[in-house]
């Protein structure tokens, strides 16, 4: 993906006629870069990040199983050698299709054609109060500040004098029984029970209590019941406490409240709502209940055939169902946006989207998972060894699959995890930095060399 | 190291007659503990990170080379299996020697003996208002902030339309001609002119001015004169500006001052003073003007034989010098502290420390160092080599070493560099995350699944 013919690299985006601005950096919007890679056009990507986040592997990076650097890749990178390819770290603060204008923070970008891939974030069902007690999973800054939380429970409680207290330091709630509340509830007891167990003097990991909370009857609501139910027993199997059709009508500091029961948890994680980004709105065009844009069949904005809306912010009807928010779907949204922008720079009509589902799967731990690939329904090892395989696969990047596979197959023999860092400049006197600190100087050389 | 003896396993240290108590996880508290392997006492090692930091190598998170995890280990992996060593992550707010007590920010640990090991920080040379401007290197968060700061300046140069102004960005100083300050100026011109080079459309990142400062009359001050001299030689090469015998007299937002000329730069990086920790001052000995505890020939403290102090907090006087603060000497006061610990329980007269000196080496970036081992100074491709494998020899965990080497190997042959992210919540609207939005809630599952 980074490189392509000398065609494409002697034409230069400055000198070429049409303008195509790509909002997003995900998977829809680099499919529609990938799609350009041939276009006369100049292609602009803006993303507020410089990489790219390979997104089903975040909770990876939470459980301190992954680096942040192995699951992401730098937008710049990505698109190398694209001769006609600019990339801009901004931050799209309005778009005016009228006058066909993105407004960022600091300029604007004039287009012919927009590809709107913003994607989603989580939402805490109007109770904005929670996000502090309960981290979301979204970015990688998300993803180490639950690591940092995971982690420092277990070091609290080794300190805890107090059983009750030292209880609640050891109670981990994940709120949202979508496959990112149950890859983190099932890892969580895998941390627990493998990684951790030997590690500490005053208390024992194994009994770490991990409650997975989900409104709806069931988890991973977009599966077959059969695998939901594959899945519930996979995650109880391992430990962790699975309650469906309950939902939490309060988060705090010490914990949640399902209903009129209390959970004493001083770690409460996220995972339950979506929303679409907010630049779905900037388009003055009907949005559903998630803020997403309600597009055409060709995933044109109604009434702006130059405007596609691809991946999470796009509402996608087919078969009397709505095109899931999943990688794949993303990607062929992005793809197909691509290809029609091409049609319309021929005066060719544009082609209607149709989503191809290749199946999905989702991880509950070590050695567990679910899939469902056509009639297929897998679950436990093979689905576990399957779903390894395709996220190998389809990692950017031939450094980070190799490294990914080194790291997973040495967590797997070790039962240990590489990333166990307690980092970052946050919460409480445990992580000060001495670099605060005002002290007579020298001039010493820079100590502690080798 | 992550294991001995049955016969150490079976001791629990809550049962055993001394509690030595270590402070601080660096080279020389873990020396210390390693040492104490077969001791009969309880060994409580306190540290404010879970981590032990490979320091050596975090030029190389803060260039974006590795990732932090690659140098950095969970203290409770590296001491697993020790069951008379207990860890506490902690912050330490008092020593007292009357009492043999030290004082947590939430407890109390007393001591039999104490190896004092907490190392040092670095120093503004009483400007603290600096630091703001120029950040050190020290830590993991400081190392990620100064990557941030890198990568961003060349984002933002790329955005910059004004010439001027795009210069600034494109330049960058480090202050302080050390190990350090040589590594981070020959890495960053590096960085600049292969990593970078074919990324940005606006700007050519090879153009980024690096410029490396010292107040002494040459770099590498603790090195021999030629090596000294070869190390500016392989810097010039590269671009790199050194400038020796100049002091910087200002540091602000808009550059650094040199006496009376002024150097536009929105990069300044911090290599140049070092302190001890201010736990030496709890002790009640005099300390040098650096803060370094000045110690007995044996590392312990006048007038209190079981107070040892060790790393780059000690400061113990050789054949007319002082022991440098490098790695090396802080593993070998560590591990001598431990036998005079040992010998003290038998009732047998504690030894002096000595140093022995096996050589140094400074990387100056690709395919360049230099390093001086006994009678030998090499230069150049063998002395990166010869570099190359002590530091993959002594990192921690083979793990690591893996995982390093095929980074390394990485780099190396495609000048690429894995780590490439602008991460954290900092400055500017560059960074903000979509987190903060509110909207209209859903109930889909979470959102780009594969």
């Amino acid at each position: 993906m980074s490189n392509d013919g000398d065609e494409t690299k002697r034409r230069d985006w400055r000198r070429v006629p049409a303008r195509v601005v790509v909002i997003g950096a995900g998977f829809a919007g680099l499919a529609a870069v990938k799609g350009l890679r041939k276009a006369r056009a100049g292609v602009t990507v803006i993303d507020r990040k410089n990489h790219h986040l390979f997104q089903p592997l975040l909770y990876q990076v939470a459980t301190a199983a992954l680096n942040p650097a192995d699951i992401a890749a730098p937008i710049r990178r990505i698109v190398r050698g694209r001769r006609n390819v600019e990339v801009l770290l901004a931050d799209v603060v309005g778009i005016d299709p009228a006058r066909k204008l993105v407004t960022l923070a600091d300029g604007e970008v004039e287009y012919d054609h927009l590809v709107l891939a913003a994607g989603a974030t989580h939402s805490y069902f109007g109770h904005p109060e929670w996000e502090e007690f309960a981290p979301g999973l979204k970015s990688i800054e998300d993803a180490l500040a639950i690591r940092r939380r995971m982690l420092l429970a277990f070091e609290i409680a080794e300190r805890e004098r107090d059983e009750e207290a030292r209880r609640e330091w050891l109670t981990f709630v994940v709120v949202g029984g979508g496959p990112t509340g149950v890859e983190l509830a099932g890892t969580l007891r895998d941390v627990a029970r493998m990684t951790l167990a030997r590690d500490f003097t005053h208390i024992d990991p194994a009994t770490a209590r991990v409650v997975l909370v989900e409104g709806a009857p069931r988890i991973l609501t977009a599966y077959e019941p059969e695998s939901s139910e594959s899945a519930r027993r996979q995650l109880e199997a391992r430990g962790v406490e699975v309650r469906t059709d309950q939902r939490v009508t309060r988060i705090d500091a010490g914990g949640v409240m399902i209903g009129d029961e209390r959970i004493p948890a001083r770690t409460v994680l996220w995972a339950a709502g979506v929303a679409a980004s907010p630049l779905g709105r900037m388009l003055g065009v009907p949005l559903d209940r998630a803020g997403r844009v309600v597009v055409e069949p060709d995933l044109t904005v109604p009434g702006h055939p130059e405007i596609h809306v691809v991946g999470d912010l796009a509402r996608v009807e087919q078969d009397g169902g709505i095109v899931p928010g999943v990688a794949p779907a993303a990607t062929q949204m992005g793809r197909h946006a691509a290809r029609n922008i091409l049609r319309a720079m021929d005066w060719e009509p544009s082609l209607p989207f149709r989503y191809v589902d290749k199946g999905s799967m989702a991880t509950i731990g070590r050695g567990a998972a679910v899939a469902q690939i056509g009639p297929w329904r897998l679950s436990g090892f093979l689905a576990w060894a399957m779903w390894l395989f395709v996220h190998i696969f389809f990692l950017i990047g031939f450094r980070n699959r190799l490294l990914v596979m080194i790291q997973w197959a040495w967590s797997y023999f070790s039962y240990d995890r590489g990333a166990r860092l307690i980092t970052g400049r946050a919460e409480g006197p445990l992580t000060g930095g001495l670099t605060d600190e005002r002290l007579p100087a020298t001039h010493e050389p820079e100590s502690t060399r080798c």
